[in-house]
């Protein structure tokens, strides 16, 4: 036993410490490409930028090239297709792609992302393993990116059916917060980002709960742009952050954010779902409100406050895709195997507040969608009332 | 500017803190598969492991297969070929397609990387962004794994002729050094690894060159299963520990671990490159010491040390790619923006000991390829005579 006589003189274990400290800043501006605002400028060290936009917003593009050529920066914009069905393994081959071809250095060429939430998971999570990482900057233009992705770490694509089923935790540099993208913005959109928002309402933040009930429907009429909704959006990113950085890296996987993004999965991945993100975590926050209050955690009264603010707010939705019982279980058993083998399904049980639950059974789900079904049909819009509405109109 | 007023109520700058704190253990232990080795196995929570490992050693299945079934563990043994052309997002996307057919939970069921640096590196990277990362655990079979690849957090696979252009910093759970691989590996793949580990001593270790000079060919045609090679390989760990660990993010890009991998990616990358790639950092190794004696970093007599020392292990190589200058000049630009627009380019300034140049020029490249081409040429053997030897053997 030669061996094991000298392999006592070396360690048996060694214990490596990995820390990885960095911050980044969210900076709210009244317009990112404002001449005068030198902070987006000034990230970085070369002469040069690649930036990556949605091709929804190519009108934007010599704003763009004027504002950095102020600066003395040459803007090489790079406009991609940023719906849904990008954001895969083939979407990402493609920014990866440019990267390239702009030969980015790993340091001082901060890539910037201008669009909506899949845009900046996309570049995210390009800039995140192009190089083992180069800085990126996110500058969303969308009411998902502006209160929900642009502001968190999390980045993917997905892949196999799975949402977001590859991606990584990425702190971009900075993040440019302007709302002036919203008024532009479909209102279909604004409700999109809006339910991220009610979310966060419901189970983090009865304030803001209350704002909504009192200015929400104005607000995003208004497409958040006079000081009721600005308020309300600030609040949003407030509670969003109080969630999120505490947990960032996802060490608890009990989280609040999760709410709504449970059963949302089984609708916004089925083949022929035309609902977006936010449509489809509106659909999770019904059912899950008749399910926490058929468990009894949330009394009648409050889920019928829960319900009367979604109400008010005359969401016109893609006719849902037909999804069974087992589909429904089976989301939410995906979604166990994501946080670690439990199901940690957070749910209110009370008007900003929630509890996390952990053995739900197929039989709760298959009561629950009964009701919630029924309350969907009787009152939210679908789109075939909202083409004769337009016809009408 | 109702905006502006609005705004003003909201903080201007929200700055995030994002820190990692991670760790791992670097275990050495006599055999990892042994039954009585219970701290593989119980790394994790669930009843089943996927196990990627080397079609190499597809000898060692039934021996894995045991050894998790002793612990009342079903290991899913994937093989897959881990030659440096299967290092790439076509790679990477079937060990994915694995994990997602394996429905791999996201922190209970660490994955099982089993083989050499390219294996290790790809199975990180999968793990690394797989559910924006599960755990997963190092086994190194060869030395370059052993002694290099495994023991650091870096992973990744070539994108575009780049080397290791994707990629994450992704520390494993815990890497199990068990030198009873290298017993099988080809004298080829030792003197590969070795290449490492000569490039620390040069750079990092005085007392490691001493031990190389005394014991390193003798323990090298041991395959390192010798107190003398055992104490070597422990020996090169700790430099290679101690030049990475507190730098592991990269947060500073002057790294003396970089030595050999400038120009050797020129000769990796060469599209008829038939180099492994210590063998290329061997290239780059010679090349570099004739730099450092040229611009005067270096004595003649400790370039004629190290040179002697690399001398003494007999390397003999596939024949080298034809590489111009221009390419090789080519290698550092490249390198320099990997290094944030400067060269970083470490030299040895004495045995043990290096310092980093910015200023190589061109011409110094010319001149040095000259002298080393000369060298190589005069005291490298090549493949033909390998093959000569085995014929008249």
């Amino acid at each position: 036993m030669a061996e094991r006589a000298c392999m006592s003189t070396s360690p048996a274990v060694r214990s490596i410490p990995c820390r990885h400290d960095r911050h980044y800043d969210i900076i709210t501006c009244v317009e990112a490409f404002d001449l005068r605002n030198k902070s987006l400028a000034c990230m970085g060290a070369s002469d040069r930028r690649l930036v990556v936009i949605d091709k929804n917003i190519m009108a934007q593009a010599d704003r763009i090239h004027s504002y950095f050529a102020h600066h003395n920066i040459t803007a090489d914009i790079f406009p991609i297709e940023a719906g849904e069905g990008n954001k895969s393994l083939e979407g990402l081959t493609r920014v990866l792609e440019r990267f390239d071809a702009f030969s980015l250095c790993r340091r001082e060429e901060p890539v910037i992302a201008v669009g909506g939430g899949v845009l900046t998971d996309l570049v995210g999570f390009a800039a995140a393993i192009y190089r083992r990482g180069v800085p990126h900057i996110k500058i969303p233009t969308t009411l998902m990116g502006y209160i929900d992705a642009a502001i968190g770490i999390k980045c993917g694509v997905n892949f196999n059916d799975g949402k977001n089923r590859l991606g990584a935790f990425e702190p971009p540099l900075a993040v440019f917060l302007d709302p002036s993208f919203l008024k532009t913005l479909p209102q279909r959109h604004i409700l999109n980002g809006l339910a991220e928002i009610i979310k966060l309402a419901i189970v983090c933040d009865d304030r803001l709960f209350l704002h909504l009930e009192k200015d929400g429907m104005n607000s995003a009429r208004n497409k958040f742009q006079d000081s009721a909704g600005l308020s309300i959006l600030d609040n949003a990113i407030d509670a969003m952050l109080s969630e999120l950085s505490p947990n960032l890296y996802e060490n608890n996987l009990a989280r609040a954010a999760d709410f709504g993004h449970t059963f949302s999965l089984a609708y916004e991945m089925a083949v022929d779902s035309r609902l977006l993100h936010g449509e489809a975590v509106l659909i999770d926050i019904i059912l899950s409100t008749f399910l926490a209050r058929n468990r009894g955690c949330l009394t009648t009264r409050d889920a019928e406050r829960i319900l009367a603010l979604i109400n008010s707010f005359s969401y016109v939705l893609s006719p849902l895709p037909l999804i069974s019982e087992g589909e429904i279980w089976e989301s939410l058993c995906e979604r166990a195997c994501h946080r670690g083998g439990r199901q940690h399904l957070p749910l209110p049980c009370g008007i900003g507040r929630h509890i996390f639950t952990e053995d739900v059974t197929p039989k709760d789900i298959g009561t629950t969608i009964i009701e919630a079904n029924d309350w969907i049909s009787r009152h939210i819009k679908f789109e075939a009332q909202r083409e004769s509405l337009r016809k009408a109109g």
